[in-house]
């Protein structure tokens, strides 16, 4: 399956397809050089696949999670990219989940003024979401991907068999931005992950999301509007994230958190029973007061006051504007 | 005078006039929040004429000099600017010459995912040169402006009544990428400067040399063919630059060193007699194969070999792809 984005920079493609990667070398140009991006959580069989058809290569590993999206992590691997005689020929290859993703984006971003990457997504939150729209970005201590830019892929390559490898609290993880896909824009996802058929067809509801996805980014693509809206849950969840210094909860678990504070009292319930259903979430001791400190420091926050995603309907999403106070 | 620079990412205006800071704010939107960055050498006298019309600012200041164009001093402002409450509804003002330009245009192409900035140059050499164009970066150790981004600015506001209070050096330091247009494609404004009849009409110069800039920035913005002409001199003057830790030379010293090494010889004696006319370098010790090291290190490098500008008459300019071996 392949799905192709339209964006201000560069036009790109991703491709889907269980296996892709056993033969990378029909999507990949072998006679160029490679830089591999890759965290120390991926299988050496992914790896490997990846590696062994590309005869030009720099692999450079860094721990996994979110504590690697650091200004200090990102000057190590840069100057290791130097040192290692990287030009700007090269093609940085972004090989993990979302923090991968974030962090090898922005060094292509930056190093030598920009250098072409290819996202390769091996986690279920990153093939869905942000392998493709091309945020990326690191961390300051204060404030989530607060340096980062907007920055395309040359493209895209997901192979749904690598989820075979992911514990399933990491696959759960990304099946709570699947719901949130559901309730912004698409009651059949929501009904499929509902009825807890996930697995049988999953290429089929990865590139169902990544329709959603093509959709907001290439009518908002640098994020002023419209794209907002797949941050639904993403405001709160930012902040439970950074109030227990990223430490107890994936990403998707603090955005399942997320959404619980800001969806309809009608729908809460049945979202409470759908998290649950993937061991997700449902309930926190953080008070809320706390939290909004946290989402003041937030990039989202406004001169005036801060765009709130909302969902009164499964499938309709809205952006509202609104006084941090009245959260 | 006025010049527009057409760019893939968003058009934007240079305006050029002596006294403009006096009325900035018949330029800016006063309503709006603005971050100034500003290096420790700009005279309160200037940095006073910018602040005092902005009611909303933030104001930092950062030591002088190519050293502070490090993930260091990044880091340093960037946390600043967060701890101050800066928000995406900001703008950053760059005040000051090239290094303070790349540095903040830095900051504003990455923090927060980008936003807007305007290049306000109170160098001759920035005014000329580096306040257009878009190219924003800071150095690694071992190499110069590795890390970066082509991100044009938002409004460039040149006064070219700031030059008065300029050191000679600093002046004479423009005056080398002046001589730089000159040779790669204005006979005109070549023999303006070796006539040394520059101060009389300095504001119309700085617009002839922005609009050689123009032509090259808006055929090819992103570096990879044309404007590469630009960096005529700028291969072996990086390398004095580096060779010497940044410390010997200013930016301009270095390249007319570097010029020198590329020029046609039937050139050389001419351009020896203008650059020493304004007291830059014509001659250094450092040899050859040192300074090729350096090059090799530069991100121009690519993975053939390495373009190079070369200037056999005055006013034109060709770019040639050559061996490193060949320098």
């Amino acid at each position: 399956m392949k799905i192709n984005i339209k964006s201000k920079t560069r036009d790109y493609e991703i491709f889907i397809e269980n296996g892709l990667l056993k033969e990378i070398d029909n999507y990949l140009d072998v006679s160029r050089k490679y830089a591999i991006i890759a965290d120390d959580n991926i299988p050496d069989v992914i790896i490997k696949r990846v590696i062994n058809k590309l005869k030009y290569n720099i692999f450079i590993n860094f721990p996994h999670g979110e504590k690697s999206k650091s200004l200090s992590e990102y000057e190590r691997i840069v100057n290791i990219l130097i040192d290692k005689g990287m030009t700007k020929n090269y093609i940085i290859i972004a090989l993990g989940g979302g923090v991968t993703g974030d962090l090898a984006g922005f060094i292509a971003s930056t190093i030598f003024r920009g250098v072409d990457y290819i996202q390769i997504p091996t986690t279920l939150l990153s093939q869905i979401d942000s392998s493709v729209g091309g945020k990326v970005g690191i961390n300051l201590p204060k404030a989530k991907n607060s340096l980062g830019s907007i920055y395309p892929p040359k493209m895209v390559l997901i192979d749904p068999s690598t989820l075979e490898y992911l514990p399933t609290k990491e696959f759960n993880n990304g099946v709570a931005e699947m719901i949130k896909y559901g309730l912004i824009h698409s009651p059949e996802i929501y009904d499929k992950i509902k009825s807890g058929n996930i697995n049988d067809n999953l290429e089929e509801l990865i590139f169902e999301c990544l329709k959603i996805k093509k959709h907001f980014v290439e009518i908002d693509e640098f994020d002023t509007a419209q794209r907002q809206i797949l941050n639904f849950g993403h405001t709160f969840g930012h902040a439970y994230e950074a109030f227990y210094n990223y430490e107890k909860y994936l990403h998707g678990e603090a955005i399942g958190l997320g959404m619980l504070q800001v969806i309809s009292p009608e729908l809460k319930n049945d979202l409470i029973k759908v998290l649950q259903k993937y061991a997700l979430p449902t309930s926190d001791p953080a008070k809320k007061e706390d939290l909004i400190k946290f989402i003041k420091q937030d990039k989202k926050v406004q001169t005036k006051g801060i765009n709130i995603v909302l969902v009164n309907k499964i499938g309709e999403a809205y952006l509202k504007e609104i006084n941090i106070e009245e959260l």
